[in-house]
């Protein structure tokens, strides 16, 4: 399934709008192309809708919000969900200031997202839910302790939202308010790279727009990707500089049926 | 000649003065300095044309276009051109929206620049031309079954705004109105990284800032340097990651007899 | 001293507020987790202050300006104060434009600054002063011929202001108004990074964050960091691509031990 998705993705080539930020911008652009996909970059009010227009995907990026930011985000959102194509949020530090709060709620007023991604704490303040209800420490991490908590929170919020919901962390957690799946890949210096979760939603907005039609094996499959990416290159990596090169080599080098060896992806729930 | 062009251009370590975007700036700063130059980033009007003023050369860049840089860009260019210094333009993604093609034609109409560089879809694009008068699939290569054609737009266009046009491609093709030249460095790689078009211009910058008295022969050394360094850079890396960092290293250590020897150009037409 | 202040920053993985521009971006939210601090990234003046208010330290970078980016850097700057965390300026290219030195008198009018850092010239030119005081030539590198006038003029200008003034270049001179202390650390391809002053001033303020209690040492202990890690990556790197990725290595693997042994640094004037 894993290596089924790749390989429509890079068979399809989908050109993906990426409305990001500053520090992840060339990161998100690099990867991309690395995992086979095609990114545009346009963050204007002038022209977002019209980009969109020509693309097969959007992923939309909280990092660094401002007025006219918010606007193109707004503007290609609509028109991401009028063309029928796939848009991925990702809400990054939702809980570090009211303005991201507003924003974020305004993009989930007004526009219907495909997924959206996050750790835990951003998922978690995004649907209005403090830390406390999912136990000490839990929002930080997913664990095999509160892993049952987690998935129940995923799928709630999915069903509440109507959206495929990607909580990053060491195990992986995605739903869309039905079927539950865990992914087990990934590796401690993506956390050291900045960007590495913005570059992780580009990606799993290139895997929905090749694959549209299983969206949430999309989403299983961009987590087993990254993940898996950030296994190999840490295996060569000695700081988050070399990471970061070795990261998007691994990306762009992938092979499906190594892929498919590497990801470890369980069905949670039913 | 190109040897020369090279060793002049470090001679003289020409200031230019980049509006770049989101994605290709930190590319675009260290490949400036890796040939040779010396970068300042400016994007705001209110200071962009005192920037201007106290550069070599300047590039302007449409990737991400915004009212903002816009009229950052208008004002350095008139500021260039009052200060005689050499304005490259990259027109980036300008079939992309309205709103890049009105950008594209409001800079055209205000600033004389020295260079335009794009690929032959941005080129035919900005020219008002659309593709099938250049033949199926000439939207996207040069090759030597349409090298006459694109040479003959090239020219045209070149005479039309009196400008040099350098379209990049498989095959380089640049003219300043009367001579063509014609250049085969390059690596397919070059496309797998973000950026490498915007640093592409800003290193032709570079040249005719070193080389005000011979332009043309400038933007030929340009693409020669810049396609040498990703065929040397190409041999090393093993996925756009490493070859990003190639790429900067090789631009640091061209020597100027090496590049003479590795230099693939000619003139196409007298 | 330097193995304890790193030591401390390390231990208490102090949040920093940057503020920053389009080049060093990215350089500095990945040198910043290298060293052991948490950058986020924020330059809206919606949500500066609160951002500011969730930190430790605050890092304002004068490069690219534009008038929305002054209001973030202002608010920020006074809820920084009010919090009592360490503020740092770095007046990138404050000589370049007009609008540069009157967004800088602006900065240090509302802002009382924990540390300014900077080239000599962009020292000079923040004091009032021009070049020739110092000297012919001395308006670009410190050497042993003009240190003690240079000491002179850091310990003045750092009473005049309330700051400890930094000034980097062959050798650093820092000084509290009181104390001159001298770092002899460092490399030449540090200048050949594009955005390798913002890091500097970016890790300074991690240091100040972590060791809040003794900022001048904190100070000397970011330049003896900075430059010994300069050192060693230089060992490496074949150019500044590679030198990038090496000097974010090797801040991510700086031991204390290490860094005490390598840090070159001296008490010029008690």
């Amino acid at each position: 399934m894993v290596r089924a998705n790749l390989d429509t993705l890079r068979r399809s080539n989908p050109r993906i709008h990426c409305i990001s930020n500053l520090v992840s911008a060339p990161l998100c652009a690099n990867g991309l192309i690395a995992i086979g996909a095609a990114p545009i970059m346009a963050d204007d009010l002038m022209e977002a809708a019209e980009i969109t227009n020509l693309c097969d995907g959007l992923s939309l990026n909280l990092g660094m919000p401002n007025p006219r930011k918010l606007s193109a985000m707004l503007l290609s959102g609509v028109a991401a969900n009028k063309k029928g194509i796939p848009v991925v949020f990702d809400p990054v530090g939702v809980g570090a200031s009211p303005y991201r709060m507003k924003c974020a709620q305004s993009l989930m007023g007004d526009i219907q997202f495909t997924a959206i991604r996050g750790n835990l704490s951003e998922m978690k303040t995004l649907a209005g839910e403090d830390g406390h209800c999912l136990g000490v420490d839990a929002g930080q991490s997913i664990t095999e302790e509160n892993l049952s908590l987690v998935a129940t929170f995923a799928r709630s919020f999915a069903q509440k939202t109507g959206t495929i919901i990607a909580i990053s962390s060491i195990i992986d957690v995605v739903s869309d308010g039905m079927e539950v799946y865990v992914v087990r890949n990934g590796h401690p210096m993506l956390s050291t790279l900045s960007g590495s979760g913005c570059l992780l939603s580009t990606i799993m907005t290139a895997f929905l727009a090749g694959n549209p039609d299983q969206p949430l094996l999309a989403c299983v499959s961009a987590l087993c990707a990254m993940g898996y990416c950030g296994e190999l290159a840490a295996k060569t990596a000695n700081g988050n500089g070399s990471f970061a090169v070795a990261l998007l080599d691994t990306l762009s080098n992938l092979q499906g049926d190594d892929l498919e060896r590497g990801a470890i992806h369980e069905v949670f729930w039913h």
